[in-house]
C-alpha cells in the first residue's frame, strides 16, 4: 500500500469521499468559487487530511478529473446493434443527468483557462463514451449487422452529439425518451445509409 | 433618441464597444474574474459611463447575451440544398471560432448558477443557427428536394449536433475541413434517408 510522506497509510474510500465532495461542490458552485476549506467541510475530513494528499485546488480537480476518465461504461450485450446502442444512450443519458454530467459542466468555461486541468479533461466522458461505442460496433460488425470501420469516423461522433448538444448548450432536459428518438431517427437511419452491410 | 437618466444621450457604437470589451473579457478571463472595472478599462470609458447604463456585471452580461442572441445568421440561397447546407455549416464554424464562440463557451458553467443568465441565454447561439436551418429547409422543400416538416426535429437538431460536441466539449479543432465531412457523412445521408422525397 502506498503512504502518504507522514507515512501514514492513505485510506483509498477517504480519497473516494473526498473527490464525491469535489464534484458535489463543483456543481454547486463551480471551480472559481471552490475552496479546500469548502471540500474539507463537505466531504467532512480535516483540511490536513486534504493537503497531505493534494498541494492545491487545481491538483485536487485534476485529479479528480482524471480518476472520472478511468471509470469505464460497459454497454449491455444485448444481441443486436439496436438494443445495445438503446442500452448505451440511455446509460449516458444517466451520466449527464447525475454528478459527473453536473461537474463537467461546472468545469467546462475554467478547462480552456488551465493547461493542467485541460489535459487531465481531455475528451471528457466524450472519450468515455466513445470506447463504449466501440465495443457495440464491434460486436455489431462480428454479426454482420454493421460494415467494419465506423470506430473514430464523424458518424461515429453523430450518434451521441444531439445528446451533447442539448445537455451543455440549449438546457432543453436530457430523458431517456429523447434518447429513443435519436436513436429512432437520427443512429439507426444514418447507419443504415452509411454503414449497413448493404449500404 | 433615448437619453440616459442624466439626459445625456447614449452613444449606441459605444454600446457595441462596451458589448464587445465584455466579449473578450468573457474569453480571456470568464465571468468570474470579470469586473467592471476591467470592463471600463478594457472598452477605453469611464466607470460612470457603464453604471450609468448597467447596475451590475449580472445586468450588462445579461443584456451583452441577449444582444447576442439578437443576432442573425442570413444563410446564403445558393439555389441547392447541399450548397446551402455548407454554407451555413461554415458559418457556424466562423462564429465558433470568433468572439461568440469564446464567450458563450466562458458562460457556459456560470449560466446554471444564475437564472438572469440563463433566461437571457436560453438556447444560446444553437437557437440563431435552429432558425437558420430553417430558412435553408423551407428553401428546399419549396424545390421539392425535401418533404416538409424538418424543422424542429430531433433530425435537424443532428445535422450542427457533431460541430457543437467538438467545440463544447472535445476540444478538436472545428474547421470547415471538418464541417465538410459532417456535411458528406451526417446531414447529406440522413436527410436523403428520413426527409427526402422518396424516403
Amino acid at each position: 500500500m502506498r503512504t502518504s510522506r507522514g507515512g501514514r497509510p492513505r485510506d483509498p474510500s477517504r480519497d473516494g469521499v473526498i473527490r464525491a465532495a469535489i464534484m458535489r461542490l463543483l456543481a454547486d458552485v463551480g471551480y472559481g468559487a471552490l475552496t479546500m476549506d469548502a471540500v474539507a467541510a463537505e466531504a467532512g475530513v480535516g483540511k490536513a487530511t486534504i493537503y497531505r494528499r493534494w498541494r492545491t485546488k487545481q491538483d485536487l480537480v485534476a485529479d479528480t478529473i482524471t480518476e472520472l476518465n478511468g471509470t469505464t461504461v460497459t454497454p449491455a450485450d444485448t444481441g443486436s446493434l439496436e438494443t445495445d446502442l438503446r442500452a448505451l444512450l440511455h446509460a449516458i443519458v444517466d451520466v449527464i443527468n447525475g454528478p459527473i454530467g453536473a461537474a463537467t459542466q461546472a468545469l467546462l468555461s475554467t478547462v480552456p483557462h488551465h493547461p493542467v486541468l485541460g489535459e487531465a479533461f481531455g475528451d471528457g466522458p466524450v472519450g468515455v463514451w466513445c470506447r463504449a461505442f466501440e465495443q457495440v460496433f464491434a460486436r455489431a460488425e462480428a454479426r454482420g449487422e454493421l460494415r467494419p470501420g465506423l470506430a473514430g469516423t464523424v458518424t461515429a461522433e453523430a450518434l451521441m452529439a444531439p445528446l451533447v448538444q442539448r445537455w451543455l448548450i440549449t438546457g432543453h432536459p436530457v430523458t431517456r425518451d429523447y434518447a429513443d428518438e435519436v436513436l429512432a431517427d437520427v443512429a439507426l437511419p444514418l447507419l443504415r445509409a452509411t454503414c449497413g452491410p448493404t449500404a
